[in-house]
């Protein structure tokens, strides 16, 4: 039988049996309330609650657990909470996995490949049912090699699907990249630089440079600079600085992230540069706040929140009935924002001395 | 002797004596490495690693867990994280909690208090060993009313210290909005409205209220309008439009968050209004992105990551070592910002009226 112990002591037991007393319902009548396996009358339900509620009574889920090897747990791991597209995903993940009564274990990596091993070790100790997961590169993940041999159900969320043994939600990061840049080459820019997060932290990174590198290309554009950062504390100001002070600085600057888009802008305005009538700055990710800015920021739109939903769902559906792999790719939105807009001052002016040193 | 299953499926299990066999060691050294409960020989367990590397072998937590009744395992409780302030606790405070071997269970309750209940009902139900929460309202709380009497450790975050017997970990909300308030008075404001979160929805709201209603009367201006909205997709639009249509508009806001803040720059710009040209705007919170508007957001800063860092120092040190409880207040900082000026042309224009006005 099963035992379950009073919630305000772990010692200190009470058994379904003397709760079935408290009700005057019999021991199976319990049962059935408290694992919702059948029907129990409206009576005999009040008669239970009532009676769980003077004892303090609380079903002891480790023992279920043990017994069922079900935790109706799943841990999620992302790398930073400090960037609202992770956020947003993970509101929608936890609303979502709460209401079908999984609780959410989470671990953030601080985009370190070392850290997403131990979390993915923790989560299995501690036996949760499926994970949902964003990693650094999911193509050379040790944390997912471990995972693979656990043969526990996961779902890869924001990760390009890269393998195809693996659910994934993600949206297609090249094309809304080559759409972003090409946006840029369509109002004249010439010299776009890309700001981007450490390649090795991040695979979405790898997918965006792809798609700005192709723009430029099949615009007969020269290939751009591209200027990597570390996402916790990116120091722009220096390298921003060296760009600026070219004889001909880029006229738009395409980053990886819209974290990064407003630690740019930033930076530019520490040198006096006005976005978007010295410099266009563009970012990437969406995130809700990009719109309140001054300049309000062009970017490309992830549905993160609708993304974490649909990544809870489809775990669950995975854990539940063994739903078959999925790779899920999101629409994407190029939002239109003041950050962006014609080929600046310094532009023009770069473009005048090149002409009149032509002869 | 405890059983260890194996990570890969749940039904099938390989005991501690393989993986001694594997490795060739006794059970007793394999003990003392997985439960770190001895000194064990770099060789040994290197040799161990290597066997649980090979076979997927993965102690069972939750058998260790009924034994011993520890979980290691914490539940965190937050509005919303949506709101950066929560995000970034949430951050320190699971950095911590992991460093310490310890899990976050994480729940959102959308600053819904029947949501609180559940999701402290859930927590208890997965024996987490103590809980870090945010509450609406910690002086009428049915979630704090449950937790009281199940006896775990929990600490307040961000809640003000109402109660001697919990531990609580805030600023001085009442101080740090007396000063804002002071600060736009001293500019020479006298029309201040507050813009508050639904004051059911949040304690902080109320002490934020209370000492903007005292840096009024302190400097003998006339109580002011204060408006409450809820936090989830407040619709600041129609309420910020009779405000500001108004003979006499207040010329400064005096927002209970910057996520409020944000939301009213944004009302004000949609009908036309500069900040702070038209009207001033001032948050509360100090979340970092407030550094990045422009206009600049002044506020009163809360150290939310060392806060959060706290809470969980504090928290694992009353479940592992009984300490006392304790109320814990951050110091503020408010933070000047471009969002607060003198007052606005509506507001001479209507003193100059005034002044027209009188004999």
């Amino acid at each position: 039988m099963e035992t379950f112990t009073l919630g305000s002591d772990m010692g200190d037991s009470l058994t379904i049996r003397e709760v079935a007393q408290i009700a005057g319902v019999s021991i199976a009548t319990v049962s059935r309330a408290v694992n919702r396996s059948g029907p129990v009358s409206r009576e005999a339900r009040d008669a239970i609650n009532r009676a769980i509620e003077q004892s303090g009574f609380r079903p002891n889920n480790i023992g279920r657990q043990l017994k069922t090897a079900r935790t109706h747990t799943i841990g999620v791991l992302v790398p930073s909470l400090k960037n609202p597209i992770f956020a947003d995903a993970l509101t929608g993940l936890e609303d979502t996995a709460g209401k079908a009564g999984y609780n959410v274990l989470l671990a953030a990596s601080g985009y370190c490949a070392e850290k997403e091993v131990s979390a993915v070790e923790t989560f299995l100790r501690s036996r949760v049912e499926g994970m949902v997961l964003t990693v650094a590169d999911e193509t050379r993940s040790r944390a997912l090699d471990i995972l693979g041999t656990s043969g526990i159900p996961y779902v890869l969320l924001f990760n390009p699907a890269g393998r195809v043994d693996v659910s994934s939600v993600s949206v297609d990061n090249r094309l809304a990249a080559y759409q972003l840049v090409e946006s840029l080459i369509g109002l004249g820019h010439e010299r776009i630089t890309m700001i981007a997060g450490r390649l090795s932290e991040s695979d979405r990174s790898v997918e965006r440079q792809a798609g700005y590198l192709r723009a430029l290309n099949n615009h007969g554009l020269p290939e751009g600079d591209i200027v990597e950062v570390g996402f916790e504390n990116p120091d722009l100001a220096s390298r921003v600085a060296e760009l600026e002070q070219r004889r001909h600085p880029p006229s738009a600057y395409f980053c990886s992230t819209d974290m990064l888009a407003i630690a740019m802008i930033r930076a530019l305005s520490a040198l006096g540069k006005r976005v978007p009538d010295d410099a266009s700055v563009v970012g990437f990710d969406g995130i809700a706040i990009g719109e309140h800015l001054t300049p309000s920021l062009a970017t490309a739109v992830q549905p993160a929140e609708a993304m974490g939903d649909w990544a809870a769902r489809h775990l669950l559906a995975r854990i539940v009935s063994g739903e078959s792999i999925v790779h899920q790719v999101f629409p994407h939105r190029i939002r239109s924002g003041e950050s962006r807009g014609l080929p600046g001052r310094a532009f023009r002016r770069a473009n005048s001395g090149k002409s009149s040193d032509m002869p």
